[in-house]
């Protein structure tokens, strides 16, 4: 008999405590999205009416297979739960479920509610069964929840009592702290089942102040446990969340779970994982950690000969699991033919036919580690790929030679001694004989400076003699920047979106310590993929 | 009683497995000499004659109290332990201890080796036999113990206790693989000690590969276990190995271990532990993880404003140990979430008393909030918050003033008809009534571009007058470029970490459509800051 396991995913509300995270309402809506067809059971969304964002997430939610949940607190003492505007807000954004967070732990009862002890139970009992009573599903989120039942074992166990008995269809036993060891997390969570809370009830929320979350999570698990909140990659307050994306594969694949629980996230939501995983990276514009669990990318490289020769007889030597159930792969320092059909199918989807076994494929796929070793990254830089391919099949466009550049950036006073930045850009291009020189300025229509590579991208397009008119619907959409470990200096990715008026879309990518010249580096590939593609002569 | 359970370092050999690590041998010296200060009792200082770094090493490895241990592997079959000349090598290091790993799991004996099962005990027993007999300390790792244990615990037990007969100080079970969950750790380690092996004798190495090295060490620990070996910052092959950093302060400050367990780690030594951490990164060029257990910048950040509130009440109550415990400090970091008793504390961990209510609050609030929507962010950027705050309390700092500044990037062909970028940056401050001009051009020693913010920053830096002593140790370590929507047109955030030789790390944020004229205005806080600390009279 396998037992459901439900997970509940809060990326969107404590995830964005993580220092320095702070999601558009766009940017939750495609978490959500990415949630969703992970498998994940529950999505809380946000805190409606705490913040601007928080509160247009709701007013226009991604529909979705997960049940939604609004984040919000018990009802303040002094009114009822019809009364309390806080949660009237958390109700009105209408979801299906609704999670409030209550104290468990006497201390913050007294000095943070100032409130009686027993008044804390009642406002616990009270919103909960008003949430109840307006047909949602109701979650408590029981803060403090270990260290009230240290300090007063009883009173933190009547809080739940209370939150049960109103109707509460999980109560989350929560190490808001994050100062809990597995262990411990285990007895309190056995203790709950004990004092008549059933497994089935209890949810579990940890941090990872230890280092230990996820294990704090399985411990409550195997203690009875059949909720586990947490993050997409440990995002959150402090040190963050229970990572959902390290304990999924292991609830998975592993004993004593594989098997005994079954969760929602499928076969395919589970070889999807490294990607959502590097696309939340993406979205935060944060480096991917190369030694994540499961879904690093060092968390199949082996590195040490020894490791390397056995890898080769069998992969199952030293690895823990095959890396393709999380959609991850081995690195190892030999070319292998699943990177060659990937490389041929992605050569065919630009409209290039390569043979099987073309000694043309081993080229490409050497030239682009090379280059990935360097900063490079092509995973969304398609056209920079594109070109990279190309040359290496000897089909390298040559449309346009850059002789020199030079941009200029100052900042001064101006004749209303008003200090007042302003970049200046010269470009040199040669096109079969014929040299141009362009200039522009980096003003824009307001009058206001938009910095070097807006005047490099200006100056590059002013003349192109011959291809000005295929580039006139082109422009520059968005612009990433990355700081990476090439060698044994920073390098600088840029990351460049160009768009045309057929609404193509292309994404190029430059490396170098030298930011405006990395910039400078995709602005040409974005040129040149456009004119490949109008067919340009060349 | 206490137990006193001992610290084994491998960063010196599995951290250098790490993808993208490679030390030299001066900064073998320098992380061995951290990891005595630290109080750590053996230090694995690499494979003498795998490698010339790992043989330079020992052939001048530093002095220090820990013991140091060389790694090597058993005897080979077919000759002696006196004969085997890599056995030879490592003993030839001349350490107090050698560690020498042997198979455990019969499929590898079968596969890897290609010898017979009994032979392989012969070889354990021989090569351990001949350490003890050659003086020194004998520590067996046993390689893929717990999948050795899965397939044939007979064989498995029998490999140990061949290396305890012989007179190995420590067993080390290790989980290679890093696929073993700590519960079942656990009993492993458990069967070891009921199989005759001392827990006093049995030592534990783990792998992060499920996110749960650190719980897996301490599994062994309940078990019995009173060795650990593991790494500063969890380096290592792969996900990296049991954390050390994570797993000291746990030790030291957490039951069930505080208090049963003494490591020789002193209350110096811990609270040395976020220096130490740092420096690490610092020397493999590393972004330290801000969101690390115990030592991560933000590990004692509250960014929620309910936290903030509680916590500038009482710490404990969000905090599970106090942040000094362990050199870390607390971060109330500015956030549009944040309140007027969340800036308050944040201003008195500045040296800035300022009373409840005071209207100078607001002010500042607005202030933040004004900038906020411009694009800046001060969660991370906390110098730049401390700049802003004292600006509007009318104590902003008034060290030097920019007249103008200048930076030309050039992209053309040098001398020898290749094409090389350069930058060259022209800055001009006026202090009291003396202008400075200075000049700077963005190569770095190996004559390499680093790009325009370099050349600003050395420019700016190169003539300070009075002020430049007071920068003299100052670094930038990490920036970071982000691009937001600020207002209606595109903005780019710059953060800037920088470092001093104090060992203060802090951050400032400028923001721009001008990605230099952004990054001009980070590094100006980040001058500003350093001064104001250094209490530079204006």
């Amino acid at each position: 008999m396998t037992d459901r396991l439900y997970l509940y995913d809060t990326t969107l509300r404590d995830g964005q405590q993580t220092q320095g995270v702070q999601f558009s309402t766009a940017e939750k809506r495609a978490i959500a999205l990415m949630l969703d067809g992970l498998g994940i059971d529950y999505i809380e969304g946000g805190w409606p009416g705490a913040n601007p964002t928080d509160s247009a997430f709701f007013e226009d939610a991604p529909r979705t297979r997960a049940t939604m949940a609004a984040f919000g607190m018990t009802k303040r003492a002094g009114r009822s739960a019809a009364n309390d505007d806080v949660l009237a807000a958390v109700l009105n954004a209408g979801t299906p479920a609704v999670c409030l967070v209550g104290k468990t732990h006497d201390y913050h009862v007294r000095t943070a509610l100032r409130i009686g002890l027993d008044e804390n139970i009642e406002n616990i009992a009270a919103s909960i069964a008003h949430v109840v009573a307006s047909g949602r599903e109701a979650i408590f989120d029981a803060e403090h929840y270990f260290d009230g039942h240290a300090a007063d074992p009883d009173y933190a166990r009547a809080c739940l009592q209370a939150a049960a008995e109103a109707g509460a269809r999980w109560i989350v036993l929560c190490d808001t702290n994050g100062g809990t060891l597995p262990g411990r997390i285990g007895e309190i969570v056995a203790d709950a089942v004990a004092c008549g809370i059933p497994g089935a009830r209890l949810g579990i929320h940890t941090h990872d102040d230890t280092g230990m979350a996820v294990a704090g999570a399985l411990a409550a698990v195997e203690a009875g446990a059949r909720q586990v909140q947490g993050t997409l990659n440990g995002l959150g307050e402090r040190c963050g969340n229970a990572n959902l994306v390290s304990l999924i594969p292991t609830l998975a694949l592993k004993p004593p779970y594989a098997g005994q629980l079954e969760t929602g996230v499928s076969a395919e939501g589970l070889a999807s994982l490294t990607r959502v995983s590097r696309r939340l990276d993406e979205i935060l514009n944060r480096v991917p950690r190369n030694n994540a669990a499961y879904v690093g990318a060092s968390a199949f490289a082996h590195k040490a000969g020894l490791h390397a020769s056995a890898i080769a007889r069998d992969p199952a030597t030293y690895e823990h699991i095959d890396p393709g159930l999380v959609g991850n792969t081995r690195v190892v320092p030999m070319s292998n033919q699943a990177g060659q059909s990937n490389l041929r199918a992605r050569l065919a989807d630009m409209g290039i036919e390569v043979a099987p076994g073309d000694p043309r494929l081993g080229r490409i796929l050497d030239e682009v580690k090379a280059r990935e070793d360097r900063g490079y990254s092509y995973d969304t830089a398609q056209a920079s790929f594109e070109l990279v391919a190309r040359e290496a099949l000897g089909q390298g466009p040559r449309f346009f030679e850059v002789k020199r550049y030079r941009v200029t950036v100052e900042r001064r006073k101006n004749k209303r001694n008003r200090s007042v930045s302003l970049s200046e850009a010269v470009v040199v291009v040669k096109i079969g004989d014929q040299k141009f020189l362009s200039v522009s300025e980096s003003m824009d229509a307001q009058g206001s400076d938009r910095g070097p590579v807006n005047a490099l991208a200006k100056a590059l397009a002013k003349d192109l003699g011959p291809y000005g008119a295929a580039i006139a619907d082109m422009r520059l959409v968005d612009f990433k920047v990355r700081i990476t470990q090439g060698g044994t200096e920073a390098q600088t990715r840029v990351i460049i979106d160009s768009e045309d008026g057929q609404g193509r879309r292309w994404s190029t990518v430059g490396v170098s310590a030298n930011i405006v010249d990395a910039s400078f580096e995709a602005l040409l590939d974005a040129v040149n993929w456009k004119l490949l593609r109008d067919a340009a002569a060349p």
